[in-house]
């Protein structure tokens, strides 16, 4: 439906060369190693939290990158109420990162955020130059998003106090491969300074 | 997340040589030509209702292929029910194609149902062959779908009554170019037989 | 290796708003259509020529977008040679067409030059924002290709002397369904600004 | 052109469930770290050569997946004369792996052989299950085009021999984050079973 134009066929609500990505982190995390994730993902979306609230403050967008649970039947709404309350694993980090009503959500079939979705287009849309990469796992769904971003020229941030993995040794070397062979940005997200990262090309 | 493969991380719920597709009939028709395009819509989505119960009988995977006026911040729900109950033009459409739960919906950002879309992927994993496209606008949205299932080498199947365009010259042009160049099945439905496709190669 | 960053990674060789696009010309027309299509081709590619001609003095890239008839095994020169020597019902255009050594080549698998193609990366990189499409079949590849520029939201030009169907029904109504749906300017060739459109946005 | 269909508008010239792809080898290394590769990429050559010859005589066909470093104007058998006549680093190893006439390529634009190439659909018509992935950088373009693979259901074989970056610690990393993350078989060269390959769905 062109005539109409409403939705991303030629422009997008929001402008900003900065957006914060939260990858995977709605899940109920009921599979055999979630209990080892759990550990690492916990601490992980407390920060996320904060550098989303400081986000928001700053008018960069928040874009849940999520895989979709329910298999293209289901939807979005339907995955968080299931975080919240169906007493599953997952539950502290989708109450601490439920998402807000202006946020943007990209479902993704594999694991690449980028991969048979909507993800570069809404990016392009809003302008955006440098993605802000969150959440688990670090080495797997993470990484492969920061890949395909890099790919697309997009500057890279992955705050290291932002991803988990199910070991520490896993998400450091992600961290480490991204820093090197990708060129992010991996110190923690307490040095982030968004106003700069928005001014920047 | 590929460590639980709980989405089409490698497989899908369904299995299933033709897929019938609804594109963009979820839609309040509040634009400009909406009327017009009503007149034509409103005996289309009668046809679609009829095949997609046959669809559903057969076991043929229903797939709604959509615009998403939640501009990626909303969700599919959240559509439906505007259409539903906002006294909208397009309310009559929705009424006669409302999804059921355990229909498939894909969201696309612009005219191809193809374009930065998981319908591939999904296709895929069903085992789809042969598309059957329904739905508006027959010379747009449709048609830029369709191209895009021709060079995927889908079997196109587009019943000239089952999709609908601003005008009648607009939809026979469409539906020729279908026939001609995509090699697309034009006919009505009722002559659709389900399981002979579902038997094609 | 990106560590050179001799290719695209990052950079092109010229930079200019706009392009010239030379859809499917480099083609020996030995099938059966071949002889009906060469009637308004021939022609056509005068056009083209005089259009190329102009594109070259103001520095607007030229692209050959082709069929790669070598099926991945053999490359590009081969079949210009192929076309200029073997006494193929083609030659006199591809003898109007020769790609000059600093023309941009893209090899197409299917219909559309942006479907598993490096088009869309390329006029990325050269900076274009409105591409002039021309060549054959104006009803089938043309038209695939242009429907693909209008969804990355390419300005389209499509000058109808430099386009060419099997016949001239095909030929008026893939330009109709161009200018009206995807916006095309489909003036002719004379009437082309070549300055205007490098300077629009 | 679709109506001649000669190209891969819907088939391919060979059929095989297996192919080895020959990642950035044709390449002067030219640059700063290439010295540095070159003392790794040559034994490497010579591994990719013997397995290259075997799979030749069992009838798997071979891809040269290489970065274009004509920059879309000059065409691959000019970089192949170029590595081979004019003195470069790379030569020896170009020597080594000369294409012959029937071997495939593909050009890509970015790291991965996935990113806006026909890669994809040159091995769907082939009907390739599993990649064989050899070549050079191992920690960049072989691990980005691994990864593109493992989305895209492929079954991955990265001979561990076959291979090479610019440190062996970088090889050994990718190495294990190809064999952990995305299942490949990292074995040598010489135990791959490539008949067994071949049989395999």
């Amino acid at each position: 439906m062109p005539a109409k134009n409403q939705d991303l066929h030629g422009n997008a609500p929001d402008k900003s060369a900065v957006a914060l990505l939260i990858i995977d982190c709605i899940n109920d995390l009921e599979f055999p190693e979630g209990d080892q994730l759990l550990r690492y993902a916990l601490p992980m979306a407390r920060q996320i939290r904060s550098l989303k609230e400081r986000a928001r403050s700053a008018k960069v967008p928040v874009i849940y990158v999520n895989d979709n649970f329910g298999r293209w039947q289901s939807n979005f709404n339907n995955q968080v109420e299931h975080c919240l309350n169906d007493g599953v694993r997952g539950q502290p980090i989708v109450e601490l990162l439920t998402p807000d009503v202006d946020d943007y959500f990209v479902l993704k079939p594999k694991h690449s955020g980028f991969y048979s979705t909507a993800l570069d287009v809404l990016l392009e849309y809003l302008a955006v130059r440098t993605v802000i990469l969150t959440g688990v796992a670090g080495n797997i769904c993470v990484l492969f998003t920061a890949n395909d971003a890099y790919l697309r020229d997009y500057h890279l941030v992955v705050p290291a106090d932002c991803v988990a993995s199910n070991t520490e040794q896993e998400n450091r070397t992600a961290l480490d491969e991204m820093a090197k062979v990708l060129k992010a940005d991996t110190r923690g997200s307490t040095e982030l300074d968004l106003a700069k990262l928005k001014a920047r090309d």
